[in-house]
């Protein structure tokens, strides 16, 4: 599912019943995707540990992601970035609940 | 120069005589850029010829693309992304004068 001419802060769905993930770009190297949180948080004992490496980045809204080991949530705004190296076991906290977040991910695995 | 925690729509320049460029990630299979222009346009006879596919958004301001071959410029405002295959001669024809416009762009190679 490859979209080229996407517009990342419009064609949002209309209902979201859990996120939305779209492939924006997907090669043998990496993939980028488009993430749309409303209000979704990950599963109270879920966390992500991924044997890819992530660089995502908040456009729009406001998330919060909880990173195992660390006491404090990171608060990521619009713009604000952040890395999650493999198997940084993570997950979504909280996102803002009347706004979309709108999430721009890079993934990639160590050559 | 490889900064991990950069907010993209803040840390800008104050004075920018040229493009601004700054990589956000380097790997051996791609490399994510953000790029920021007052005004800046590609020379008049300049046009891009890279060996590498890059794919572009603004996420802030405005630009125009201008493609080889094509008549119509490319008109990009905040979210609009556009891909670029290796060899896409193009160049910047406009950005926005007045304010700064943020693009992000992911280059990468054939496998």
């Amino acid at each position: 599912m490859k979209k080229n001419r996407v517009n990342l802060f419009q064609d949002l769905p209309g209902h979201l019943d859990q996120e939305f993930v779209e492939t924006l770009q997907a090669h043998e190297s990496f993939r980028i995707e488009r993430i749309v949180s409303r209000g979704h948080a990950s599963p109270r004992e879920f966390w992500y540990d991924q044997e890819e490496h992530e660089w995502v980045t908040v456009l729009a809204g406001k998330a919060q992601l909880q990173i195992e080991g660390e006491k404090a949530l990171v608060t990521l705004c619009p713009g604000d970035t952040y890395d999650l190296p493999a198997h940084t076991k993570h997950r979504v906290a909280w996102t803002e609940p009347n706004h979309d977040t709108i999430w721009l991910a890079v993934f990639w695995k160590s050559a």
